[in-house]
């Protein structure tokens, strides 16, 4: 049995009192039902997602690490945003999500405060077996969710676009390359990315 | 470095593109923008809670293993609907959620399909310490989330039902019994349970 002082738990309801506000951070992509998806939302599919698909990971990536990091790597976005993989401007994330991360997982007791602001750091530097395959997940998750919802009439981006900007997946976890390949070409063929 | 074929890829992804429903099962909860909560929300809150509360667990309960199961306890829903713990018949709650087990987690490759049924019904028998605690989370939960986005005009029951209703929390896991007395109280400040 562990034990810990009531203190601590009340500590961590404080956190998770917080970051009920994730509901309301949405992103680009949308749901089934025509809302926009939200980052809490995507954060259980690509935590899911992460699971059953370790086994097409490199370097044995600790599954229990890359849950926590993908449960926990848009909570920065309850202080910074959500900011678009096709924004032109990305030179204030890093320092916005920085700040974001400090209060926020320094809410939480020790030792937690410290190891989950060291994961999403860690998530953030993309060097671990752990990151780079919870970033090749959080990049996967946008283009299984868009080719099921997506709407032509929301705009359209080049699919040499898509593959340029989700090559990083390649490196990071080539065995999931062919299912970034596969769904790219479902939404070419639904008219959710153009051939040009 | 793991090594899986790519047509298990592919038909883990069929599972991935399915349970993207859940993000439309929505439950009687709101969020702090008034829509009602979903079942894949509701399940991230979960899966971290369970992570930052486990040393206030007993039995010593594997988090990996806690985790897996809140991430697909409500999955389905996706056939069965959302059972409200008020609801006065409960009565198909089960055989219609083990139909929908046995054809969701059934799109799986082996050996996944497996595991997780057998997960989702470890969950659902609550004799193991891993699903004794995620119940128990999974019972927490919906209190922390109400206090922050009831109204009293949407109807009120009474603290005592809660407690009683919540009672099995206290069973499963003692030390978290503090959490639901104070959600409680602070809803009732809130005017959202009426003390009678």
């Amino acid at each position: 049995m562990h034990t810990a002082p009531l203190k601590t738990l009340e500590v961590t309801l404080t956190f998770l009192r917080e970051i009920e506000k994730l509901k309301t951070i949405t992103r680009y992509n949308r749901t089934l039902d025509g809302r926009y998806e939200n980052s809490a939302e995507h954060s259980w599919h690509a935590t899911l997602m992460s699971l059953l698909l370790v086994n097409h990971s490199e370097g044995n990536p600790d599954p229990l690490t890359v849950a926590k990091m993908l449960l926990i790597h848009d909570i920065v976005e309850i202080d910074a945003g959500d900011t678009w993989l096709f924004d032109e401007d990305q030179s204030h994330k890093h320092s916005d999500e920085s700040t974001a991360a400090a209060r926020l997982f320094g809410l939480l007791p020790e030792p937690q405060a410290t190891e989950y602001k060291q994961l999403w750091e860690e998530f953030e530097a993309r060097q671990t077996p752990e990151a780079q395959f919870a970033a090749a997940i959080d990049g996967l998750q946008p283009l299984l969710n868009h080719v099921l919802t997506g709407r032509p009439e929301d705009g359209t981006l080049p699919a040499s676009t898509i593959l340029e900007k989700k090559a990083y997946i390649r490196a990071a976890a080539p065995q999931l390359w062919q299912a970034v390949e596969s769904l790219i070409s479902d939404s070419v063929n639904k008219g959710l990315y153009t051939l040009e």
